[in-house]
């Protein structure tokens, strides 16, 4: 039989099905005696998670690295959320009913609350919930966590979804692949198996009841194709597909080495996009040539207070010495959707469009100058890049460069270093600072396109807003011609122009930005080798 | 002595001071025995309140026109929203407490909440919430709405502040001025002074404990200078600034049936912008070549379901035979920060950058052909160009045109009559536009560039958000070249181009959209003429 799902992760898998068992775990409305006794199980349970919360994100960060870790953050606050988890206790105490009941409780009202909103970005939130909640109530039933009971290699799992917690467990050394019912590209569980390189295919409905342990499978990773129990040709056919791609994959490894030329004989710089300093391996282990993006935020997340300066230096210094290359480093991008919990923020009808990044910074000085500091001792250890996030115009760039000196004196003043190479640029991010660019380039010393947020602000479209996110097209002719606007704008002054948005690692974006003639690529660590092969083509 | 202000609303006042009493109403905790009795104060007070709104609301349509007025509309649905009126009488209720002490609670509560968000916006809903609960409370003292015992001429009305239901009041035969303790110019109090033609300086600190009833008071709506008890030098030297001014406007009338033409001898339009139907009539006295703008949303506003076809039909038809110019007319425009009761909007996180105008009206066809049927059916009766909002590619606008051509299939079944000269525009205000205005120009029959959220979109800053609305700036380069780019393409394939956002009447831009080459200006009535007289200047 053949299914037919939406590829999320690619590559072949052929092996044989593991289901995943729906945990149906049968919660009784029992009321119950000893209320304190209930309630010390629910804290037991909560503890139990927690401990297991930690140890997932931290095997997640190991494998897929900050950013993608950072949804097991989020887990972890909601378990401390007195709203929450809080909730539940009180629910035992006010209505004597057992821990398990009071945990459904809860999450129903929670998750009623963020499902029953229009917003795309709100109903994840409530699969948010639900996973913890699953994980809560898996404690309470004396099941553990997250441990997959799988022992052969060659394992297809087969499950009606994947949580977060459930794919960042997957052993790549048994789990050739993965097959669910619900869930789509942009789910985390697809992420994730990119990050993971396990082909995958996601939103097939009914595939748990189609299959039972032990049935051969094909899972085809590139065009969403599930073959259950295929003849022997078939599997001979899936077989050399496999070998190929694999080929293919071996074939990529080879430009781990090789600089990247255009046909026209152009070099360009591939690099890598990272969050937290030990992501720089991944980077280099996947051929990059520099680091074109070190989004700062992540330093700042998951604490109670701000890093200090001497953190934040150890982080950039970590990743200026590991890797040969140019390392961009962007100063913080918080706000908008990302916020700190030691940072209050005013609360803003629409925050894309409000008090976030190099506008917070100049703000708020006290925070910028420490990471200011921090990168410019930092300097002395590689090729220093810095671009500030978020700029509009000319002013904004001096005000940040002012801010610069400042520290800069300050550092001359105590006798300590910094080198006097380092390169100050910009993200071109917002429409203006695009339209722009050929003045903005004779003052800065790069650029750096940031697609996401271009794209969102060019067509007023919010992507994730599930309404209108049709509109947000990175191929949008008007999206083409800013980029090619800031390229064209860079190089007028003799200045290099980046790229370190999604697009920058598309298949179908990068020809046109070869073409256009952008110098640098910055992307996921897994994207790096398949983008060289393209430029090169191009 | 003198102080100085905002200059809020041009002009010259020298007259009396009439101190509009800070109204202090002792509200006691007293406890009261007839519940239902004070409840039925309470509705009476209420009701009064709500008759007054009404009267008060219509007034300032009449003098101020409907977008203006749509301010009272909120204060209405205040009154009536159980949320609000109904937690008084729940307060009442359960504490036993009299009515103006409920009143105050509630109110209390509200504001707080409101007040603590530290969005502009949101703090402007806690300043009309405070006027309405005054309004009751007022009621409830017996000492009914808003009747100011001004009875002599050249009064100039000094206040702690001036709330929109004061300002409608204001008797423009006897008050020539008046200047408040606090508000900024963009104050609902500001934008009601320059409609009324009355000078006004705001956020004078500490005003009414400087002056007393009677004192002869100077006020200078140009500059911000307040004189108190000036000498008789000073008196002349204003009362011959006041007569130049005046000769001034008086002369600027001789410009009402003048046609406009720049200096380079082009001749441009010179258009009002208008909310509602009768609005007309401002703009026809104040020398509007045509309507520029009509914000058909006002006619959705307050009430309980969306206008029929037929009372659509007949607000059109109306505009469109009472003016002999072109009438531009704009399809819906609401979400964003504009909702209506009747149809419930998706919650968003970025509202401005979502679901909304054509969007909305593409998504709900059935909204959107009511209105192109009324639209189409009134075209037979004038110069009708219509207008679509928020379009960003060029296949909106050709769905659009789908729609209108499956209407007029409608309408030539069903036997009825449209006009075939009527020309389709969009609004340019999405950056997307205004970077392929050359290729949208081949489509389209004209454009009307939007600037207010055109800015908005260019430089990512909600002008909404206090934090970062000092980035909002008409002026910037980009926003200039992004004007440009939409008037030269425009050109580049014979259409014409105009602008209807709050930049047209602006007198620090008409030089450079003279420049330009802009061809038709649109604005609030009351600027027509001095935009008319800077034009003719360019």
């Amino acid at each position: 039989m053949n299914k037919k799902g939406i590829a999320a992760s690619k590559g072949y898998a052929i092996g044989k099905v593991f289901i995943k068992a729906h945990e149906e775990i049968v919660i009784t409305d029992a009321k119950v005696n000893d209320i304190e006794a209930e309630k010390a199980k629910l804290d037991a349970a909560l503890k139990a998670s927690h401990t297991q919360l930690e140890a997932v994100k931290a095997k997640a960060e190991e494998s897929m690295g900050a950013d993608k870790a950072a949804v097991f953050e989020a887990h972890i606050t909601l378990l401390d959320d007195p709203e929450f988890t809080g909730a539940m206790s009180l629910e035992i105490e006010n209505n004597s009913i057992n821990a398990m009941k009071a945990v459904e409780n809860v999450t129903n009202t929670f998750v009623m609350i963020f499902e029953s909103m229009e917003d795309a970005y709100m109903r994840e939130r409530a699969a948010d919930i639900k996973d913890v909640s699953k994980r809560i109530i898996s404690n309470l039933a004396g099941r553990g966590g997250d441990d997959f009971a799988i022992t052969e290699e060659n394992t297809v799992v087969v499950a009606h979804d994947l949580t977060p917690s459930d794919t960042a467990q997957l052993d790549r050394t048994k789990v050739s692949g993965f097959i669910t019912n619900i869930g789509g590209r942009t789910s985390h569980a697809a992420i994730m198996a990119r990050t993971l390189e396990i082909p995958a295919v996601l939103g097939l409905g009914d595939i748990t009841e189609c299959v039972k342990n032990g049935d051969k499978i094909i899972v085809d990773g590139l065009t969403g194709d599930v073959i259950i129990n295929p003849s022997e040709e078939v599997i001979a056919e899936y077989e050399a597909k496999k070998a190929k791609f694999q080929a293919e994959q071996e074939e990529l490894k080879k430009l781990i080495e090789v600089k990247t030329v255009t046909k026209a004989g152009k070099r360009v710089e591939v690099c890598g996009n990272i969050g937290k300093a030990s992501d720089v391996d991944q980077v280099i282990a996947n051929g990059g040539d520099g680091i074109g993006l070190f989004r700062t935020e992540f330093l700042y997340m998951d604490r109670d207070q701000a890093p200090t300066e001497e953190e934040q230096y150890e982080a950039y210094k970590h990743v200026l010495e590991k890797i040969s290359g140019p390392v961009v480093i962007r100063t913080l991008d918080i706000g908008g959707d990302k916020t700190l919990p030691y940072l209050p923020l005013p609360q803003e009808m629409n925050p894309f469009l409000g008090y976030r990044a190099i506008r917070l910074c100049l703000d708020r000085k006290e925070i910028f100058k420490v990471q200011l500091r921090a990168l410019l001792r930092a300097s002395v250890y590689g090729d220093l890049r810095v671009m500030f996030p978020m700029i509009s115009g000319i002013q904004e760039f001096e005000q940040a460069k002012a801010v610069v000196e400042e520290c800069k004196a300050e550092l001359t003043a105590e006798g300590k270093k910094f080198s006097d190479t380092i390169q100050w640029g910009i993200m071109v991010e917002i429409p203006a600072a695009a339209v722009m660019a050929d003045e903005l380039a004779k003052h800065v010393d790069f650029f750096s396109i940031g697609t996401n947020d271009l794209i969102q602000y060019t067509l007023a479209a919010d992507r994730m807003s599930e309404k209108v996110s049709y509109l947000y097209n990175p191929m949008h002719p008007a999206v083409l011609r800013l980029i090619k606007m800031t390229i064209d704008g860079a190089h007028s002054q003799g200045k290099w122009c980046g790229m370190c948005g999604e697009m920058a690692g598309d298949e179908t974006a990068i020809p046109t930005l070869v073409e256009y003639g952008l110098d640098e690529f910055s992307m996921s660590a897994t994207s790096i080798l398949n983008a060289k092969k393209l430029i090169m083509e191009n």
